[in-house]
Formats: structure tokens, sequence, C-alpha cells
């Protein structure tokens, strides 16, 4: 089953590609559809429950940075199990294992754990069979580890962005779809406090009808390079010599996302135009940095220090989405939401109403913002981070996001909840990065979004406020 | 030869028409080139420096709002006489001529008043013969009157934009070629303290190699639709009903334009895309304000009420521009300039630099602003703002901006110098206006820039730090 779907979503990806460009609305608008069949046997999973688990054996691919900081939160949950660790390396593993035996002493008596041949992986799912994998290694390995677990019936939490290709993503979703399993991409950010007060201001209506958002992942990361045979740096530097475009855009859009209800019911993505700077920041650093001779200095550095891509959605919204990860500036993810009635934007926290923020400003030609906005948030806070709020910060991983993103997840699988983060929205945000690549390759040509839920995003339900 | 050239252009634009869209590299970039071919007898003006005027007699057009606002100000320059003052209005004449002799009494004698009709603007110029024609009038009478002005002799400074259509912009940059006279567009930004000290820090190459630039005009104007027989609500409004785009893009760019050297020897405006929000907020405004049989309540709204667009340069880097008019947020220019060495911002002014900035902040991951870069405008104020800084603040207008632009105006037109915008950059600013329309018609396709300079941007002089 699985070799023939594998078979069948190639063919239909060599097809898809011969004939596009296809010409919508007399545009040139190249349609990247790969998938557009649900194949037969398989069930959308837009709105999943999957039946209650109420203690959730957890398997983990990958602790040396992101998933060893999962792992610490994980760990101090309960309503699971950790049953098995998985890491290339026999010190991360170990280092994991022991992490978790100090933090939550008796609660992970069974650990078995795997490091030391690229494919053990596989093994830990197999012998382990955890219910739930969390998926935290390179981005190439995310898909392939991702649709691995799924066909052997485990829910799947995958880190950003879920997939790197738009092939790698139609068969995550397929696989979730023929194995009625979550698939989740792990957006930590849209459990961010600021975040979660703006979708619930957005749900109030409070900015009337949404027009556009802003998102970014400003972040300069160029010390990554000093990872220069084990960790991030030593693969991610890879990509900015490989590949133009925004290569990591989901920390930004997945909140915009959310507030505009893209796949769920609401609206969706339509298409993308994209274009990015020169590429000159990271040749800079490994001039400055390293001898001539070292294999830093040896890449052609090919992603532009900036890309600034402009998504479209079938209502007609519009989302700038950047991406910066070289350039020596401040950290920003923008988060900014613009409706018919206001203004909501982060980096600072900051809103402008019509008529004013009730009591803070007159009019919205001022932000309320800073200390300002307590009142705002006593009155506005998401129900969510009212119940875990305070023992997310207190557990803490990005302060407290993560930890409540992990909550969350857990409390979702016990009670045979829908997660917040359907497969299609990890897909959605992760596909930025290939279709901004092919926009920018072609000189900021339009692209269309591949709809991942082949038109199921019209019967999907929103995201609820959940309590 | 106006007829003739007239003809020329109308012939050159209709073959374009039918020839586009060109294929440059493989890719679908429409080419929007109109007149390709210096007419005759033309010759290039981005470098011109005119004869001498010890007494520039002056002839303005326009003084509702925006020229009231110039009157005053020249008013009280030395250097010149105004001779000609026109408008539709008898009353806005009248306030304009009073208004002078009581700023400057005795300094114009011989005022020629016009009003009534709505050409007496070409008598104006014909029986005044001013030697420098202001245009501040509703944008589609920008091109006529410049070049009019232009054709009887006259130095013209046209307000932004400097034209509505590529058209009307080519024949503007027919007629000062054939003309040898200056046409400026009036982008008073571009005499903003702030952007003065950030094209000075960028000249001295404090950010390092420019990547990037952001410029808007987030300003809500919902309010001009009360002027509903006269002013700027009263045509402007019409625009929101027939275009969608960025309708008025050059206060953000013209800076950010000058800071790169774009159309000036290093670097110029290559291709755009652009992408508008749902048009809702001129209905919502109009419904809310109006009754149901009030002509705005008529009309069918579509510009968007934000549009974001992306500029590539010939040297591949990227500004974002975006305009709003509409919704309600405060007031931003953007104004960020993004180089391999730091980032320089407005709304707030700040400033990130690699390693920090000097004394202030520790390292680029923290913005220095606000009081903290009184040292910052100590050491690297412009020379210009230095100079006559604090007698444009006392004169007024936009903080200052309008009268150092009025007072840089005169000298240069007194002692025979080069002016800081040329034709060219008038109409590269401009033009993001009507490709970003064609853009948006067609769902963000990538449109070419026309080269107004016909290749002479490779030889223009770049903009000096003048003193």
């Amino acid at each position: 089953m699985i070799n023939r779907r594998s078979f069948m979503s190639k063919a239909a990806y060599s097809l898809a590609a011969l004939s596009s460009p296809l010409f919508t609305r007399g545009n040139t608008i190249k349609d990247t559809h790969i998938n557009n069949e649900l194949a037969t046997g398989n069930k959308y999973v837009g709105n999943l429950k999957a039946p209650k688990i109420p203690r959730v054996r957890v398997g983990i691919i990958g602790v040396g940075s992101r998933g060893y900081g999962h792992i610490r939160n994980i760990a101090r949950i309960d309503g699971h199990e950790i049953v098995g660790i998985s890491d290339l390396y026999e010190d991360l593993v170990n280092r994991a294992s022991d992490t978790v035996k100090h933090m939550a002493p008796g609660k992970h008596p069974n650990i078995s754990t795997y490091h030391g041949d690229e494919h053990l992986w596989k093994k830990m799912i197999e012998q382990t069979k955890p219910d739930a994998v969390f998926v935290c290694t390179n981005w190439h390995t995310h898909a392939p580890m991702g649709i691995y677990a799924l066909d052997h019936g485990a829910h799947t939490f995958i880190e950003v962005p879920i997939a790197v290709t738009l092939q790698e993503m139609w068969d995550l979703v397929d696989a979730a779809e023929r194995n009625q399993k979550h698939c989740m991409m792990m957006e930590n950010v849209n459990y961010g406090r600021e975040e979660l007060l703006y979708l619930n201001l957005c749900r109030k209506g409070i900015i009337g009808e949404l027009l556009h958002g802003e998102a970014a992942y400003i972040h300069e990361l160029r010390w990554e390079m000093e990872q220069q045979e084990r960790g991030t740096g030593s693969w991610r530097t890879l990509h900015y010599a490989k590949r133009n475009g925004n290569l990591y855009p989901t920390h930004g859009l997945g909140p915009i996302a959310q507030y505009m209800n893209l796949c769920r019911g609401e609206d969706q993505f339509h298409s993308l135009v994209s274009m990015s700077s020169p590429a000159l920041g990271r040749k800079d650093f490994a001039t400055k940095n390293y001898p001539t001779e070292h294999k830093w200095n040896k890449l052609k550095y090919i992603a532009g220090d900036i890309n600034t891509s402009i998504v479209k959605t079938h209502l007609g919204r519009t989302i700038m989405v950047q991406w910066d990860e070289t350039s020596p500036r401040p950290y920003s993810r923008k988060n900014l939401i613009q409706g018919t009635k206001g203004t909501l934007a982060g980096y600072p926290t900051r809103i402008a109403l019509e008529g004013g923020v009730e009591q803070l400003t007159d009019s919205h030609n001022n932000w309320a913002q800073g200390e300002q906005l307590a009142s705002i948030f006593e009155k506005y806070e998401h129900p969510l981070y009212k119940r875990l709020g305070q023992k997310s910060e207190e557990m803490g991983g990005h302060g407290g996001m993560d930890s409540l993103m992990m909550l969350r997840i857990f409390e979702c699988l016990n009670q045979g909840l829908a997660l917040d983060q359907n497969v299609y929205e990890g897909c959605a945000w992760s596909a930025v990065g290939p279709i901004s690549e092919q926009s920018v390759t072609n000189g900021g040509e339009v692209q269309k979004f591949p709809d991942f839920t082949r038109g199921n995003w019209k019967t999907t339900l929103p995201l609820e406020i959940v309590e």
C-alpha cells in the first residue's frame, strides 16, 4: 500500500510538472497542485477526532537542540509515558534520558534508547510502538520520518517546517489520510500569549473584517555556522547555498493564518509572489570568521539575506511574509493583523482601534502599547492562556509557548479532541518555502498555492477559542 | 513641434500595447517601456545645470490646499518674485495673494491673478512668462500643466505624484529633454530630518551594502470625503473607485530611492509585483456617514484598503512599498533601509548596527531609539540640515521639510546648480502607481519598470551630500 501510494504520487507529480503552467483567469499563474485526488480508501482528516488515549506512549526522534527542549517539557506533563528516544549521537540520547529521569523520577520507567545508525529511528518506532512520535530533526528528514510514523499507527508531531518540498507535503497529507492519524506541525508560536490574545480579539470582531496580515521570521542566526559537524548550523547552512526564497515561514505565518481562519471554513491560501534581496551576509560572515579553505568559504550562498513575499487569499486578503536569518537587526515576527476597525501588531505589542482603545487612546492615530495594555490582557486574555498560562510560563520554553503547546497536545490526545493545527495547515504554512523559491527563481512570478485540503477547507471547522 | 511629439508618443504607445507582453529572460515580465528612443534634438537632463537665475519669476497653479502651503513658504524666501497665481476659485486666489502681501510686504509687487476658467492657467503662463512654475493641482492635471510650462520655457515643479499614467510620465520626460529645463517632482519627504540623516549614514557606509528598503504611505484620510464639491476629497475619492494599486507611492519611496542611488549611477528600478487587500473601508465610511442617495454611496470602491508591492532593482535589492489611506491605524512611512551592517528605520526613529550603536546599544539585537539618538544626530546630521534646519523648522510646513525643500529649490535656481531630484526620479517613483495597478489587475503579475532615463542612469551623478 505504501509503495503503491508512493509510486502514484510520483507519477502525478511528473504529470503536473509537464503540464504547468496552467492558465487561470487569463493570467499565467503556475498551478502547483500535485495530488488533486483523494486516494482510494483515504479520508479527509481536517476535523479528525481520534479515539481517546488515556496514557500516550511517546517516542521522540532527535534530541539535540529543539528535541531536547521538547522532551524536558514532555517529561513533566501527565497522561503519557516516554517509551523511546532516538538520535544519531549517543551522548545526546543519554543526556535526554538522564534529564527525563531526573526531572520526572519514576514517571517514565521503560525508555528504550537508539543511537549510532541513521536508520535506528525506524527500529525505535517498530519496537516501542509509540502512540505519538515527535520529529525534531533536520528539515529533510521531517517528511520521511513523519510518513513512517503515521504508517506505523502513530499520531505524528513534526517540527517546523513540516517538510521542504511540495511533494513531501502531499505525501504527508496522504499518509495522515490513509492512516486516519493526526499529523501536526508543532508551530509553537500559535501558543504565544500575544498571539492567543490577538486570536481572541479577531474572533470577537474587535478589529472588524480582516484585510491584511504581516508575518516574519527576522532572527539573526549567523552564529549557527559555528556548529560545523553537528547541530543546526551543520545542515541549515547548506540550505542557504541551495535555495533562495523564504526558507522558514511558519513562525510568523501560523498565527496570522489562524486569525484569518485559513484552511478552515472561512478562507484559504490562494497565490503568492516573492522576491529576495542580494545574498551577501553569509559570505561576509564566512570570509570574516573562517580560513579560506574552510568548508563555509567553499559554498556559494544564494539565499537572499531578506526575502519578502505577499500571499493572496481566496477572500482577497493579503499577507506580507518576510524571512531574514542573516542581517544584523533585532528579532521580529511582526505579528500584524489589520481589519476595517483596527490593527493589532507585535514588536512591540501595540493596538490601534477605530475611535481609540477603550480608556487608553483617543483615536486610531495612536498605538496603545506597553504597560498600557494590561487592561486589554485582563479583559480579552485567551481562556486557554487563563487556564494554563501560569503553568506554562513556569515550565518555560520560549516564554512558555512550547510547554503550553505540549500541555494542549497531550490533553487533546488524552481526551480524543481535534488538535488545534491539522496536517493541511502545517503543509499550507510550510508551502511558502518551496513556492517562494519558485517565484524568486522566476523573477517574482505569481505561484498558486496547492490546496492540500482538496476543497475540504470549506467544510472544515474554524479553530474555536478553546477553554 | 509639440503636436508632432504628442502624435509620435501616442503612436509608440499603441505599438507597445499591441506587442506586450514581451518575454524577458524566459519569464513573462511585461515590458512597460513606451518611448525607448530619445526624440531628435532632445538631450538627457539627468545632470542638468541650467543658467543661473538671480531673481526667479514664479508662477503657481493651484492654491487650494497644498499650493497655499507652498506659497506661504515661497513668499518668505529670497531670490525670486511671485508674478502669477492661478486657481479655479476666486476666493482661493485672493487668499493666496493677500497672504503673500501680508507675509512679505513689498517683496512681490507685481502679482497677476487668474481664476474662474479652467484654462486660465495657460494664460497665466503666457502672460507672466515665469521662470519657474509650481503645479499644485489634482493628479490628472499635473502632466498637461507641467508639459505646457516646460514648453513655454519654465522650470517646472510638480506635486506628487508627478503624473498618473506612464504615457504622461514619458511625455513629461520628453518635454524636459526638448526644452532643457528642470522638471522636479516636489517630494518634500526627502528633506525630512530623519531622511537626510539616513541618507548621510548610507553614504558613509555605516550600514554596509544596501540590501532592502521599506516605504509606505499609511495615512487615514477618509475624512477627505467630507470635501465633496471642492478640495482634495472631491477628486481623490474618485480615484478609489477607478483604480486598484498603490495610488500614492512617492512619500515613502523617494527617500529609499535616494539612499540606494536609484536612477543615479549605482542602481535602477527593475520590476515590481503588487497585491491589494479587499476594498471595504471606503464603502463602510460612505454607508455610515452619508445618505443612501449621496454620490459617495453611488461609487463602487475598488482600490484595496491596503496595497503591498515589492520592487526589485537592477542590483537585486528589494523595496517593500505599502499604501493605505483608508484603514484606522496610525500614520507611517516606514522609512526602513537595511544593509549588511545594520538597519535604519522610522516610526519610531530607530537604529540597529552590527556590534551595537556606539555607546548606545551592545549589539544589533536591540534598537537605539528616541532620546538616545541625540548623539547620532549630533555626529551624523546632514550638512544641509545643519545649515538650514533651524530656519526651515521656524518656517514650518510638515515640520520644516516643505520649507527646506523650497529653500533648496531656489538656491539651486539662483546658483545654476543641478536640482536634488531630476525628472527621471519623479517619474520612476510615481510609476509605481500605474504599474502596481497593472500588477494587481493581473493577480500580482510581475511588471517591468520603464527606464525613463533610457539607459542614462548609468552615467548620472549620484546625489551628493550637499552642504
